[in-house]
C-alpha cells in the first residue's frame, strides 16, 4: 500500500503517484491549442489535472481507464485542488495493487464466499445443485465474483460489493422461504444466486466501475441469464421446465418492465426474489445516504433522487440494551 | 351450523333459509310496478332473489345489510338460479351464528394471537411496549382483531384475515430485523403491529365485509394513525420523537403516495414495514389465483388485474423430500 | 378440404367434423355433475360445446389444444348456435390438414420467402451473411418461419404472418437505409430479419396460436435473441463488437422499457428498426380495424384499444386514377 | 428596526448585525482544517459566511436556526460577497425583532383576521360554529395563524402568508357556493378555514421557514386534521358524520393521491374546495413568476417548473377604464 | 307533444311512434338471412329493434341517424323489451319535434341568454366588444348556441347545455376577476364566452348527438379557435397581440396537453379560466351522480369512471334554515 | 463574408465587429449601480459581454434580438473569456449577411426546393394540387421556406433545416407510400408538405431562432392549420371532406396528446405521416449527438435527455465496400 493519496493531497504538493483514469476528453484553449482534461481517481476520492504540453500526441497514447503515473504540482483553481501533470504514462494493470483504487467491502471476503457456498448447498434438487456448482468450481468465475460490485453508482458500488449484495438476498431468501413454506426454497434460492451474476460482465472491475460495451448494449439482466444458459447446456439432461422458470426468476427479477425486466414475475417465487432484492437495494441506499450526510446541522438530508424523499437520520439504532 | 347452504341449491327447491344482504336495490318493470333485487350471501356463495310483491313496502323494512329470513321457490332464469322470494323478514345479527355466513381463516385464531402477544413482549422499549399493552389488554379490541378481514376483495378477505396478515407481517420484520441487525427492532415490530390496524373500523366486519362511511371518507391510515394517537395521549411522558417515528411507519406503509400514502418512507425502518407488508399481500394474491384457476386444462390464467400479468399455476411445490 | 365449416351450421343439424379445442373447463351443475365446456375452432370461427355425459373421464383423456373429432347437434341456447356432443375423439395433428383450421396470409408465401431472401443476399458483411445463411439454410427454421403468425391478437394473427411482417419490415428498412445513406445497411437489414425470430418458439402455430410456456416466461425478444446467440457460437471468429451490436438491435426493438424492451435503442440503425417495426405494426392494425367495422353506418368506429382512438374509415384509397 | 440589511452590503465593509441562521456544515479544508460553512439571511436576501478559526468548537455552540450576532468583513468571492467571520454568538430569540428576518405579508394583518372571522359568523351549523370559535378564541392558535407562512418556497412564503391564502380561499368558496346554491354552504367555509391549518406546525416559523420534523414525517394534511380531531373531541354531541365529512374536506383538499392527499374528494363540496386552494395557489404562482422576471428584455420568462411551462408577462392589467 | 313513450312501453303492445335512429347495423342470421339491427331513442330512453323483412333494401334507405316512423309490435327478449318492426319510413326532421327526442335543460334559455348577454355587455375593450358583438348579432349563431350540448355523454348532454355551462363558466370568471382584481377582467370574460363555441359544430345537435366528422377529426378546440379567427379577420384593426392571446385562452383552457389542449395556460387569466371550467364540469358531474344512483341502500356509489372514485351520496343540501 | 468570428477571439484582443444579441438583461452591482449582461452570437458560437457604462440608458436603446455593433476589449473571466463593452449600436438587419450569424444547412438550397416541388407535381388530386401550387407560387412564402429552421434546439436548427426536414419526409412518405400501395398517396404527399408549415411564423429567423408570441402561445402546429386553412378558402370547391381528412394530417402529426398534437391519428396515412416525421427527428439527433460527442476517449456519450439513453457512438458508417 501506497503512503500517499488523493486526500493528503495540499496546494503546492510536489506528486508522483499512479492514479486510475476515470474520464479523459480533448479540450482546445481560445488560442486553438489542444489541451487534456483528466480526471484521475484512487480509492480516496478524485482530483483534476491538465496536461497543457504535447496534449494530442499524449492522448492517443492513453487508454481510456488506464492507469498512469504521473508526476506534477498541485494547484488551487477555483478553490479546487488540481494537479498540474509535469509527465504522464500509461502502467500495464497487472502491477497494480488495485485496492490503492478501488473502495472495497467492509465485509471479509472469504467467509462470506464461504456462507454463500453453505447456503448454495442446501439445495437438494439436482439439477439446480448441478448448476449451482458448475459455477462454484469455476476458479476464474469466483476470483470475479469475489471482486465486482453491484452497482456502478447506487449502491454496493465497491470491490466485494456484488458478493455482498448476493449473500445478503440469499439470506432474506433463505428465511422467507422458511415463512413461506409452501414454496418452491430451491428455485428461489438458485433465483437469488444467479439474480446479478451478470453484473461481473455488465461492469468492468479491474479499473474503476465502468459499463462494459456488453454492459451498456445487452445489460446485466440478459448478460447473466445468458451465462446461465450456456451452463445449463452442458449439464445432461436439465429438465425444460426448470430451464424456463429459472429463466424467468432471472429475467424478471427487476420486477416491472420500467426498471428494466423484459417479463414480469409471473409466480410467487419470482415475486418473492424482486422483493428481496429491491428490499436490500433500499436499505443499502438508507444507510448510505444518512452516511454521507453526517454534521449537516439538521435531523433531514435534502431530497434523494433515488428515494424521491428527504430521508431522517435521527432513528437511534437501538432503543435500549 | 345450518344443514342447508347456497351451494346446495337445485331448480325447484323449496328453501327456508337465513341469508346476509349483499345488495339490495329498488326496479321498477316496464308495467310501472316496483319489485325488489336482491344479492344474498352465505359462506359457500351467493344468488340473487326477487320479491314481486309489497315491494316498496318491504323496501323501507330491509336495512342494506340486514341478515334475513327469507322463504321462496328456486328458479332456473338465463341458465342461473335465483330465488323467487315468498316471505322476507329481518333478524337481529346477535341472533346468527356468523361462520355460516363468512368465510373465515383456516388457522387457528387463539394460536396466531398467542404467537402475536409473544412477538410483542420482545419489545424493549418501554414506551412502545405500554402502547402494545394498551391494546392487547383491551378486551374489546382484540374481539374485533380476531375476526376483521384484511381486505373487502384482494387478500385475506374472510374472518381472521387481519390478524392472519398483521402476524405474517410481524414474522418477517422479526426475521429481517434480525439481517438487518442496525435497524430499531422495536420500532419496526410496534409499527407491524399497528400498519393496518385502522382496517377494524375500515371495514364492517359484524356483516359482510362493507366499508364503513369512515372507511370510505377517511380510509384505514389515517383511521389507525388515529387509534394510536389516542393511546398514545393516555400514556404518561410518552416521547413526542417516537410518537413522529411510529406515526410515520402507519402513515407510509403503502410506500407511495399513488397507493394512498399521505407520506413515503424517509427511514430504513419505514421502508423495511413497507416491503414486508406489500410482499405478504401479493404472495396471498397469488396463491388465491392459482386456487381459484385450477382444472382450466392450460399452465396460465387468463391476466390478473391486481398482479397486471398472466400467472404460471405450475410450480411444484416441493423439488424433493 | 372439407365441405363444411362452423359458418355454415344451422340449427338441428347433426354434425361430424373435426375442431381445434381452443378452450376447456370442467364444470359441475348445481346439482353436483360434472360436464365438460368446450371452445372448439375452425378457420370460419368458433363455436361452444357441451359434454354433458361421462365428462369426468372425457375430460381427462383431452389435451388442451387438441384436434377433435366431433359428432352431435348443433342447438341454439340464448340465442347463439352450440353443440351438444355425442361422441368425441382426440386426433393426431399429423393426419390434420391445417390450413382448415387457421387462418392464412393472402399472399404467396414462397414469393415472400423468396423476396425475404434476394433482400438477405445483399447483405454484403461476411459475418451477417454467415449468420443469414446458417437459418436460411435449416429447412425445419424454413418451414416454421412460413407458418408462423406474427402475434396471438393484435396483428398478423394468421398462418404466414410473420413472414408478412418479417418481410415487409426488412423493406422498409431497405427503403429507408437508401434514404439515410450513412447508416450501416448490413446491421439494419440482419436485425430486421431477427427482430421477431423468436415468435416462432413463442407462440405455438401447430395447433391455434397459443403462447407457449417459454413465450409466457422469457418472450419472444428473449427467445429470439437466444437463437442468434446460439448460431454465432458456430460461426468461426464472429466479432464481439458485431455480435453485441446486432444483439442490441433484437433486444431494443420494442423501443422503450414499458414495452418489454430491455434496453432502449442506443444508435440510429437501432431506433430506425424500431420505427419500421412499429409502424408495419401499427399499419396492419388500422387495416383490420376498417376491414372488421364495415357496415356500421358510421364514419368512425367506436374507440379501439390498441389505437387509443375511434378510427375513421373513410379515406379513399386511390384519390384519381 | 435596525438600519442596515444584506442588500446594502458592499465589499470591504466591516459589518456587526445580526442574522439568522439558514443551513449550517462543517467542512475540511485539503490541508485538514476545519471550517464552517454558513448560510445567513435577514429579509433583505442571503450571504454566505465562513468561519476559519476554532471552527469545531463553535459548530456545537450554534444550532441550526439560531439568530446570531456576527462581526466581520464583507468579502468578494468568486465574484459574489460573502463575510470573513470575526466573532459570532448565538441570541435568544424574544430579543429579536421577526420582521428583520422573515419577508412579510403587504396585507393588514388584523384586517385580514377580521374578515376571515367575519366570514367564520356567518356559518350556521351550530356544531361548525363550535368548532371554529374553539380555534378563534385561542389566543395562542390566532397569535400562530397571523405569523405562519402557507409555504416553505412556493407560493405565500412570507409571514402572514398562511392567513392570507385561507382568507383568499374562504372569499372564494363563500363566492363559488352562493352560484352553486345546492351545496352545503357550511360545510364548505369550515373546510376553507382548515384545509391548511397543520401548516402552522408543518412548517417553524418563529425562525426561518423550515419544516419541522412533524412537518417531514407527519405532513400537514394530517396534522391540520388531527388538530381538528383533538377540538372535536371537547364539543358535546358532535355529529359522527359531520367528523366524517369535514375530515374529509380537509384529507381530500389536495385533490389527488400523487399530491399526498390520503383520500380523494368524494362529494362536491370537497371537489369544490380543492379547486379554490389550487387556483388561489397557482394564481399566487404566475404572479411571483411575473414579479421575479422583469427587465428580461423577453415577453416570456424560461420555463417555470412548477407551472410546466415558460410564463407570458405582457398581459396589461387593465384594457382599459 | 306526443301521447306515447318509450318508457311507457309494455309487452305486446301495437305500437306505431316516431323515434330516432341512435345505431343501425345490418347481420345476418346463421342461416344466411339478412336483418337489420336498430337501436331507437326518444327523450325517455331508448330500445332495440329488429327489422327481420327486406332488410337489405331497407337497410339502404335508412340514414344513420334518421328520424323514423315505425309500426310493429313490442316483445319481450331476454327479459329486455324490443320491437319487431312491421314498417318503417324515414322523416324529414323539419317535422319533428325536438324535444320529443332529446333532453333538454330545465333553466329558461332565453333568461339564461340574456344573462349571458348582460355580461358579455360588461366587457370594456372595444375590440373585444365588436367580436362579441359579430356573433351575438348573428342570429343563426345565437340559435344553435341555444340548442347546443356541452357534451356527448359526460356532463350538460342536453339541448341547452352548452348555453348553460357557458353561462355558469362566465359568472364564476365574473366574480373571481373581482376577487383577483388584478386580473384582466375583460380577456377572461371573452375568453369564457368563446371556450367551448367549438362545440356547436363537433356534436350535431339537430338530431341526437354525435361527433360530426370535423369533431372527430379537428375537435372542438380548434374549431372554437377557427371561428373566433374568422370573426377576427372581419374587424377592422383587430390586434395581433390581443388576437394571439385571446386565441391562447381558447386554446389552453382544458389546461393539460393530455387533456387535449394543444398550449398549456402561459399567463394567471388563461388558468383561471381552466380551473372555472373544470369545475363547473366536475361539479355537474358529481351533481348527475348522486341523481342516477338514489334509492341503492348504501351510501356511497360504485367507481365513477370520469371521477376516479366512489361517490358519497348523503351531503344533505342545507345544514339548517 | 467577415474575417474575424467569435471562435478566434483571444485574451486582450480589441475587437470591432457586429454581433446579434441572443439574451439581454440589466443587473445591479451589489453597490447599487447598473450595468447590462448580454450574450452576444455569431455562426461560430457565443460570448458574453458586459456594459458597465451608461447602462439603464443604453438598455432601452437596445432590442431583445438586435444586430449590434460592438467594439471593446476581449478579458478572461472565470477562466472564460468575455468582452468589456467600449461601444455598441444597434443597426438595422437589411444590412447584415445572415449567414454570418446562424447555421446554415450544408445541402445546397435550391436544389433540396426543386426536389420538393417535383415530388410535390406528382400529387394527382386537383385540389390538393392547386393548395400546393397556392404555396410554391408564392415568393414570400418560398424565401421564408428556404430560411426557416425546424426547431430552436433539438434538431435541424440552423437556415434551412425546414426545408431539409420537410424534403426528407416527402421522401419517406413517398417510399412508405409505395410500399404500403393500398393507402391514399395524394393525401400522404400533402400532408408531409404542410406538417411543420407553422415553424415559418413559430421560430423567427430573421435573427437568431426564437419562439415568436404566436410561437408560444399558439404554436407551430395550429399557425400550420391555420395557413393551410386561409389558403382553402381561395380555392373554389374544395371539398369539405379533403380538408377535414388534411386538417387531421396536420394536427395529428405529433402522434400524441402529450406531444401537443390536439388530435391523435385516426387513419393509416396520419400514423404514417406521424412516423415518418418522428423517425427524421430521432435520426437527426442521433447524428448530432454523436458528431458533438467526437474525442471523449468512450464509446458512449452522457445520457442525452432527448433520447433517455447514452448513445453508442461506434458504429461503422459501412461495413464494406
Amino acid at each position: 500500500m501506497r503512503s500517499r493519496y488523493i486526500s493528503d493531497f495540499v496546494e503546492n504538493d510536489a506528486i508522483s503517484e499512479v492514479f486510475l483514469i476515470d474520464e479523459k476528453s480533448l479540450g482546445t484553449t481560445r488560442a486553438g491549442k489542444p489541451y487534456i482534461n483528466l480526471n484521475l481517481r484512487d480509492k480516496t476520492g478524485s482530483i483534476s489535472a491538465k496536461v497543457w504540453d504535447d496534449a494530442d500526441v499524449i492522448f492517443k497514447q492513453l487508454g481510456a481507464s488506464d492507469f498512469v503515473e504521473v508526476s506534477g504540482k498541485v494547484e488551487r483553481y477555483q478553490n479546487r485542488l488540481q494537479i498540474k501533470v509535469g509527465a504522464i504514462r500509461s502502467l500495464k494493470s497487472d502491477k497494480i495493487e488495485m485496492t490503492d483504487f478501488l473502495a472495497t467491502t467492509e465485509e471479509d471476503v472469504d467467509e462470506m464466499f464461504d456462507e454463500l457456498e453453505k447456503i448454495c448447498s442446501t439445495v437438494g434438487d439436482k439439477y439446480f445443485q448441478q448448476l449451482l456448482q458448475h459455477f462454484l468450481s469455476d476458479d476464474e468465475f469466483v476470483r470475479k465474483l469475489k471482486k465486482a460490485p453491484a452497482a456502478k453508482m447506487i449502491h454496493h458500488s465497491f470491490i466485494g460489493g456484488l458478493l455482498e449484495h448476493t449473500l445478503s438476498v440469499m439470506r432474506i431468501c433463505d428465511m422467507l422461504t422458511g415463512h413461506y413454506s409452501e414454496l418452491n426454497r430451491d428455485l428461489v434460492i438458485t433465483g437469488a444466486f444467479f439474480h446479478d451474476i451478470g453484473k461481473i460482465d455488465e461492469i468492468e472491475s479491474e479499473k474503476g466501475f465502468n459499463y462494459t460495451r456488453e454492459g451498456n448494449l445487452i445489460g446485466h439482466v440478459i448478460i447473466g441469464y445468458r451465462m446461465v444458459e450456456e451452463a445449463i447446456s452442458e449439464i445432461k439432461d436439465f429438465p425444460d421446465k426448470l430451464y424456463a422458470e429459472l429463466g424467468h426468476m432471472i429475467l424478471s427479477h427487476q420486477g416491472k418492465l420500467e426498471f428494466g425486466a423484459p417479463v414480469v414475475p409471473m409466480f410467487a417465487e419470482a415475486i418473492l426474489l424482486h422483493y428481496a432484492d429491491d428490499l436490500d437495494v433500499k436499505i443499502s441506499v438508507f444507510k448510505k445516504v444518512v452516511e454521507s450526510n453526517r454534521n449537516t446541522g439538521s435531523e433531514f438530508t435534502d431530497r434523494v433522487w433515488e428515494l424521491d424523499t428527504r430521508v431522517y437520520k435521527e432513528i437511534e439504532k437501538r432503543q435500549k440494551d
